[in-house]
């Protein structure tokens, strides 16, 4: 298999900002090539747009306004999973030799209508992600014996990460009162227990081993990737307290790289809702059923930034088809050690987990420098 | 690279009918299945779907429905050359190792919303196909001294092979007086002069070499891909009497898969309107520049299907997902020779030339047996 890297990103702030989704895109395209004014345009075989926009023809829209003529260019839509499987997408094109160097560029628009579950009879009129994330919360809590102000430190802690990131959506820090108090909108959600849609966009471009070599002193390579699809419906699930999918993803994703979960450094999880957290620490192996809350209290308390450490969806904002790639920019970042003020200590490993409604569908991608 | 075959394919009858995108979808993919009961479809890596319809996270939708649960799932979409976008995608995951094997399955509403070109200022209001398509006419008209008498011969041609064809839309034959006679669009095309929206599916099932061998003895390869995005709007077009997306496209597949144009022995090119047939024929080098229409006229008399046996997208209808996959499936058929009424004399060679937009992108297969 051809050696695959990353060799550039870009990005904006994530806003609730009105934009066309057309201009988002290309404003996080244009930060990637403004910040590597290295890159040929001529050299991009392919051109991936990352949406739940209903808008059409968005990647050569995209690549003609950024002066890009591909051969390949399509978008992809698995809902909050888009971004990674757009990367993964890439990482196919580039590995089979069909293209030596590939544009991943996700976005969204605060009004997203990938927010909405609309095809799931199973939940009746109960088609917002607040209700599976409400089930998963309350089952999650009851098998564990896990309080609702545990859960809030998930909130207190990203919130944190997110102040020290320029481009997330929430500039404030709260306590566990502050998200005890919030509004309740479910029995078992507060809003501030909720990641919120947003306007954003993230860009990456990857490249054969060859051309990324070319291309940055600081190549990071994708290593390992696993994926895995249970059903569309989050009634199927086996349990309502683990994310099967993102057990099966992690696995993969590891086996390919050669690592253990102990040795992965720095890692970004799907944090949609508080309860997400620990249930993907858990069902990725970074530590026991029903621990994940303790970790994350450990991590909280020694001001230690090695999950989500740009704040995750919580505090970053789910701007749903640019997200798995802006969860893969904060990895490059911080295996290249520039993440500032969220910097870990000198990793070398990083993983991201991406999933799509109530992880009916997980992506894992495992990055190393 | 991994050589990849097609083992299997399932279709629905292309009609008016106002089913659901998922039913649609389930539709073919059922046909498929029942048709090759060997599949085990626990050895499916990957479901992708091709549309552009608006409905989300299909691809898990149809993976539920269809008993599958693959690691990599989304939806693809670029407008009218989704499908084909989908199966180069599904090539790329089977030679980079990431799959041994890929189910696409392309759908499309009558109703689709990718049949308005929403986003091109420069047509002002005339954002429907036909306005781009009218210009076209005038201008290949114009330049090459053919006449509305002459561009109606590749309307009477396909609607006669999708005679041949159970799943068309039309039924009927119609006499170039009866295209001449038919409702007048715009200055340059009548209502015959051009596809029709409709629903229908078409799904194709990819594997490894080795998988491939495994599952059928009668196996097609795609031995050439050629892909490129000239723009997002038909303004931009060097030429409006010629593809340039599918000049380029054309030259890259048949380089990769070592062949001379006249090699070819049967192929389905992109008639989203009847001028669009000689054009693509002249720029994939079937024939030289203003030579397209005395081919078809050629071929006609001669009552030769080698272009557009199953009908074309004139003929058929053209269920925007799903027509590449519907082009590539004809093929198939013929190089296995099981195209009935339609079959084209014992061809060892086949091509597909699918496109978007004005021609802005296309994409080229080629078959071998």
């Amino acid at each position: 298999m051809i050696k695959v890297g990353i060799v550039a990103y870009g990005t904006t702030p994530f806003t609730k900002d009105d934009h066309k989704i057309e201009s988002i895109l290309h404003k996080s395209t244009n930060n990637l090539f403004q910040k590597y004014p290295k890159i040929d345009k001529k050299e991009i075989d392919a051109v991936l747009v990352s949406t739940n926009d209903n808008s059409k023809y968005l990647s050569a829209i995209l690549s003609e306004m950024s002066g890009i003529q591909p051969k390949i260019a399509h978008s992809i839509e698995s809902l909050c999973n888009s971004g990674t499987n757009s990367i993964v997408s890439a990482f196919s094109y580039i590995s089979s030799g069909l293209a030596d160097m590939v544009l991943v560029s996700g976005a969204e628009r605060y009004d997203s209508p990938g927010q909405i579950l609309e095809w799931d009879n199973s939940r009746g009129e109960f088609k917002h992600p607040i209700f599976w994330a409400s089930i998963f919360s309350k089952s999650y809590k009851q098998e564990y014996g896990i309080t609702e102000e545990d859960l809030a430190i998930v909130s207190v802690k990203n919130h944190k990460q997110a102040k020290e990131n320029p481009n997330a959506l929430s500039k404030k820090t709260y306590t566990v009162d502050d998200v005890m108090n919030s509004k309740k909108l479910t029995d078992d959600l507060r809003l501030l227990d909720c990641s919120r849609p947003c306007t954003g966009s993230a860009s990456i471009l990857l490249a054969s081993e060859e051309m990324t070599k070319k291309l940055t002193d600081m190549p990071i390579w994708i290593t390992g990737i696993g994926q895995k699809t249970i059903s569309a419906g989050f009634t199927k699930n086996i349990s309502l307290s683990s994310m099967e999918s993102t057990k099966i993803a992690g696995q993969s994703a590891l086996k390919m790289s050669n690592l253990d979960i102990s040795q992965i450094d720095v890692a970004e999880v799907h944090d949609a809702f508080s309860v997400c957290e620990p249930m993907a620490l858990e069902s990725l192996g970074f530590t026991k059923s029903g621990q994940g809350i303790n970790m994350i209290k450990n991590l909280h308390e020694t001001n230690n930034f090695k999950i989500n450490p740009r704040g995750g969806l919580i505090g970053c904002g789910h701007p749903l088809g640019a997200t798995g790639i802006s969860q893969t920019i904060e990895i490059i970042q911080q295996l290249q050690n520039t993440a500032d003020n969220r910097q870990t200590d000198n990793p070398k490993t990083g993983l991201i987990h991406n999933m799509s409604a109530a992880a009916t569908s997980s992506t894992v991608l495992i990055l190393e420098k």
